[in-house]
This record gives structure tokens, C-alpha cells and sequence, in this order.
């Protein structure tokens, strides 16, 4: 079950947004996270004390981003073992939760792994489950180091290609702390930009249906004291025609074996009119984010999400009859019946991406060869 | 003085959408508009018996589209003629309530030279006001006949370019019979090939921030009996990737002479997106759109809007404390203090437009010249 914890917002000043924290309380340990469905307006603290509480808060977008899904599905298994849960079955569930992004797999196989091999080598129940909450701890420490290199390289990438500094850059979505064990992604690049003094504007996509930027995105701008402004995703083009964007910035869900890239729906359009405009279209994600099993855009499994998130608005705090935190639902704005559709994501070839920025290198021009040889080194890396 | 006047939804069936009347009442003659605001929730006549009420009605979008923005406008100059106001100065604020529909000042000049030339003819004021108000009715009148003609000519050119029918159209914004005195532009040739029994689907992008996809279009779609599906405007993208957009049908708020299109703020993308997946973009307006003296694109003064259209829903039946139907306001989503960039129109350039579609011919491909004999060819109509 989840419990819920109200903050008083801007309580502590502007300290760190902390998206996800594992809690050892008297009764035993918890897995807390920032409940993202209720910001900007509050924050509030979902307390998972089992798995399925955790699968709900994923399929309602309460946690979401697709580094932070990872983290969130390691501590999900460690979270079963520690309770007595069935712990394949917890694994099971918590990697389907969502079809689109990878690294929730990942995390999830990596604890259950951690978790099977200590079984495997006479450990009981509690050393296995001690084992696989060392190995999300570790998921989790590692993802916030993985930020802070991505920031770096992705900040060398802007400075060489668009000499100068002074940055306008535009991002879709949310790609910061919120998705992240340190503090993101493609907002992590702009953030590294902001204290560097080169960044002259965040341009935010409001990023419809659940207005990712303009709830999450926005609020991290503002507490990070950026210069950003925020438009709906279809004024994006003005921006382009009245070269106002030196570079667009966008996490990932899925970089599969030809570069082709799941990202939010919206990421397509953004790469299409960043290829016309002849600007940078730059995709910033973690090692673990590519797949080199699906080989190419086609096969991407693209999440389908329900109809009411487009023909309803919702938002923190709308005064719905009977809606609680978890309730869908929301004000209507289209006639009833109206037949809605509503990718979660959409896919992006590698033709129209300039670069991808992970923490182990960047990739451009991005090609099938240069994507294997990076997933190389990277698990080089890891098993040194 | 603006009254209201709700009508059952669906009281009388699936009666024609009456957008705009003249009504004699006993009390005096006034302009009875249907308040798009509150659409599709509720059907609320606006009765305006003065010209500045019609000024807020057309600054709030109570009353919007081109087309009508131009009937709405002459009727306006009528009713300060014969209710007594002083004509020169109510065509002044009128024909520049909005900044970037040209139909609006093209209106306003009809009626207001109408109104001149009876005065200088030596009518007194109960006949210069007659004649501004029969100025009035022939370009209602005429607005209906040339939606019927751009219907048919939009209808034959589809045929011509996607031979076998069935087509997938994809619109943005609202272009039908709430925008005109018949029904409508781009919609009305969706229209024209629904009833023709040629139409597979209407796509129909939502059209943030103001929603009149979501509202008006599918409001229409429904009520026509149309399939149709409501999509998020960044969702337009994995359609085209997907092949399912045959072509894309907008409207225009004014057509330079360049032939460059302005238009609600998303219809750029949707051309830079059509070019890049070889698709049709169809624009279709009355000849009245065209502004021949604003040389290009560059020189179009595009109206920006509040930021609070961005940063706050706003849906109709929102229960914001103390609200009426006037009170800009709605339910916040970004943080306090997040600045906006809200243009209402973008331009996209003729090299984008396959053609252009309107009751006197179709021009394509879409150059100077031939917009230029185009015009030429309307003002010999209307002057024989």
C-alpha cells in the first residue's frame, strides 16, 4: 500500500529535489517517492511499503522518467524481499509496468539478479534481500555519477558546436532531477549550462497531455534561478522560424540498435523542425537507456495511454467530485464519446538526431557501429 | 452592453450551428452571437447591444475565425449606426480588436464605406445606418456562397491529388461553420467529402492552449456524424511518421502577398512536417483573407497573447472561485511567476503550401503572381 506525507512546499527553502528515497522506518523500511502527479502545486511524499503500491504509482505517473523508472524498479525488488513478497513474481510485474522505457527492466533484472545469485550461493532470505537493496543503492549512486558526466559532455558538445556560449536551448518534457538518481538528463546539460554562465534560455514545451513541462519542468527551472520561458509544443515552430534556438535538448525512453529514439511524444516533430532549421537536435540519456535487442524504430513497442488524458483536463488540484490523488479523471472538454489518440512516445530515426550524449561518450554522427561499440566499453567498464 | 441567453444543449436536434444573427428585437435591433467560449459544455447566446460589447466578445473569443471575424465586424459598424453611437470611432476599435485577422478590418471598412457613401449621398442617419446593415447581410450572405464554392473546389482538388477517395484529412484548430456565415473553410471540405462519402478520418489537433480543436472542431465533427479522432498537436507527428495523414486542411487569418499564411499558432509545424513526409497542406480561405498591401511573411504582425492562457486550464464549467464568463483565469499548473511565449499565429511560407483553395479558384503553386490575378480576377467579380 502507498501512504501518503505532505511537505510544506518551499518549506526548507530551495534544497534538493529528492525524487526517491529508501527509508528504514521503526516498522519496518519504505520506499518514499516524490509524488509527480501533485507538483508543482505540492509536494507530497507516497510511501510504498509494497510492490503493488509501487506498479500503481508507476502506471499513474506518480515516479516517471525513464532513468528514474530503473532506480525505482531495483529498489521495487529489494523492497519484495525485504517484505516476504514472492520476489519473481514482484520482478515480473514491476518490469511490465510500462512497455516503452527500458531502463525500468534494467533496473528490475539487476536487483532480481543481485537477489538470485545470492539465493543461488546458500544466502537466506534476509542476506538476499540485503543483497538486492546493495545493488539498487548502487543503481541509484551510479545513475547520480552517470548525470554529472552527462552534464559535462553535453556541455563540451553545445560549446563546440555552437561556439561562443550564450545558449537559447529547447527541451521537452522533464529531464531533471525528477527522472533521475542525480539531477537528470538533457536538463541536467542545460543545468551544467546555467552555473557555467552560458545558458541564455530555457525554452520549456509544456508537453501535453500530462504537461510535463510546464508542472515539472518549470518548477526546476525556477528553483535552479534559470532563465526559462514556457510554451505550448506547438509554438515551438515560431521559435525555430525566428531562430531563437540554438540546440534542442531531449532526454530518452529506449535508443535502440540503429539509433533510432523513443522519447515523449512530441519529440519527433521537434527533431523534424530542428532538421529544417538546420539546428542541433541532441539526445541525452544513460548507457543503460539503449537496447541493443530491438533492432530498429519499428519494433519499438510505443505505449497507447487512455483517451480521457486528451478529450479531459486535469492538473494539481482540480476540484473533481470524489477524485482522490489516484482518481483519473478530470474536466471535460471535448463532447462526450470523442475517440482520442494518445501515444505516450513517439520515435525518432537516427538520421535526425545530431548526437547522442551518455556518460560514457557521445555519439555522433549516431549509427548502428558506433551505438555497439559504446554498449562495449560501457559493459568493459562495469565488469572492471 | 453584452446580455446571455443559454439554450438547451440539444434541445432541437442536430440543428445547424447559427454563429452569428441579427435580430430585430422589439427593444431595438441587436447582433446575437453564439459564445464559443462556452462550447461544447453549453450552447449561450451573446446579445450585444452596443459596439464595445462586440469588441470584448471578439478580445475574449467569445467570437473567432476569419471569415467571421469580417460578418461580425460589419454588423458591429450597423449596430453603432443604428443604435447611435458614433460610427467612425466604433469602426476604429472594432477593425482593430485583433491585429492579425484581415477579415476583420476588410468587414468593418464594407459596412463603415457603406455607411459613408449613404451620409454623402445625403441619407439622413436611419438610412446611412440601412445601408450599413444591408452591406452587412450581402457579405453574411456572401460568406455562405463562397463557403459552399471553396467546399467544392477543395473536394475536387483532393480527388485530384489522392485519387481513389477515402481520404485521412488532419485539421488544427477550428475552420467550420463557427467561424463563417455558411460552413465554414477547411473544415467545410472535410465536410464536403464526409457527406460525399470519401472521408476515411478527420484527424483534429486539440489546438492549445485555447483548445478549439478539442472544443469547436470535434463539437462540429460530432454533430456532423463525421469519424473523427482528437489527437495532442505533438501528436500529429507519429501520424505522418505512420502514414496516416493524407493531407493536412487549415484556414487562414490572412494571406499576404507573398502568399505566406498566417494562421493559429501549430499550423508551421504541421507544414514543415507535411513537406517532410511528402504530404499535401492544404490552405483554404476566402478571397477576403488576402492582404495584398503586406508585401511577405516578415511583415505580418502576429498577435501575442497572455501568458496565463499557458500557464493556467482553462475549459469551460472550471469552478474558479468568483469567475464569470468574461474572468480570464483558470487553474494554475506551472509555478507562480513563469513567463510565457504565447504567439496565436504562425506563418508558414508559400514554398510550404501545396495550395491555396478559395471560392474564386485554386492557386497552386502558391507565387505572387498568381494570388495577385487571383485577386485581380475577384475584384472584376464583384465589380460587374
Amino acid at each position: 500500500m502507498a501512504d501518503q506525507h505532505t511537505q510544506s512546499p518551499d518549506g526548507g527553502g530551495r534544497q534538493k529535489v529528492a525524487s526517491i528515497r529508501w527509508d528504514e522506518l521503526p516498522e519496518g523500511p519504505v520506499l518514499v517517492l516524490l509524488d509527480q502527479r501533485r507538483l508543482p502545486a505540492e509536494e507530497v511524499e507516497l510511501v510504498c511499503t509494497d510492490p503493488p503500491a509501487l506498479v500503481q504509482a508507476i502506471q499513474t505517473l506518480a515516479v516517471r522518467g525513464a532513468p528514474l523508472l530503473g532506480i525505482a524498479g531495483a529498489y521495487g525488488v529489494a523492497l519484495a524481499a525485504v517484505r516476504g513478497f514472492d520476489v519473481d513474481e514482484a520482478a515480473g510485474s514491476l518490469a511490465t509496468a510500462r512497455p516503452t522505457a527500458v531502463n525500468l527492466g534494467h533496473g528490475v533484472r539487476r536487483a532480481h539478479a543481485a537477489y538470485r545469485s545470492a539465493v543461488a550461493g546458500g544466502a537466506d532470505q534476509r542476506q538476499a534481500a540485503v543483497a538486492a537493496l546493495v545493488e539498487a543503492k548502487a543503481l541509484h549512486r551510479e545513475d547520480a555519477a552517470a548525470s554529472r558526466q552527462m552534464a559535462r559532455r553535453g556541455l563540451a558538445l553545445l560549446d563546440e558546436l555552437l561556439p561562443g556560449g550564450n545558449h537559447r536551448l529547447l527541451t521537452h518534457c522533464n529531464s531533471g532531477a525528477l527522472v533521475s538518481g542525480g539531477e537528470g538528463t538533457a536538463f541536467a546539460v542545460a543545468l551544467e549550462a546555467h552555473r557555467a554562465g552560458r545558458l541564455r534560455r530555457l525554452w520549456v514545451d509544456e508537453t501535453r497531455p500530462l504537461l510535463q513541462g510546464a508542472r515539472l519542468t518549470a518548477y526546476e527551472a525556477a528553483r535552479s534561478g534559470m532563465a526559462y520561458t514556457l510554451l505550448t509544443d506547438n509554438a515551438a515552430g515560431s521559435l525555430f522560424a525566428a531562430g531563437e534556438v540554438d540546440a534542442v535538448l531531449i532526454g530518452a525512453d529506449r535508443i535502440v540498435a540503429d539509433g533510432s529514439v523513443a522519447n515523449k511524444v512530441g519529440s519527433y516533430p521537434l527533431a523534424v523542425l530542428a532538421r529544417y532549421h538546420h539546428v542541433p537536435f541532441i539526445v541525452v540519456a544513460p548507457v543503460t537507456t539503449v537496447d541493443p535487442d530491438t533492432p530498429d524504430g519499428a519494433a519499438i513497442e510505443v505505449e497507447q495511454r487512455a483517451g480521457h488524458e486528451v478529450t479531459e483536463l486535469m492538473a494539481p488540484h482540480f476540484p473533481v467530485a470524489g477524485a482522490g490523488a489516484d482518481a483519473a479523471g478530470g474536466v471535460p472538454v471535448a463532447p462526450l464519446g470523442t475517440q482520442a489518440y494518445n501515444p505516450a512516445f513517439d520515435v525518432t530515426p537516427p538520421e535526425l538526431v545530431t548526437a547522442i550524449v551518455t556518460e560514457e561518450g557521445v555519439v555522433s554522427p549516431v549509427t548502428a557501429e558506433a551505438l555497439a561499440e559504446l554498449c562495449a566499453r560501457s559493459r568493459q567498464v562495469t565488469i572492471s
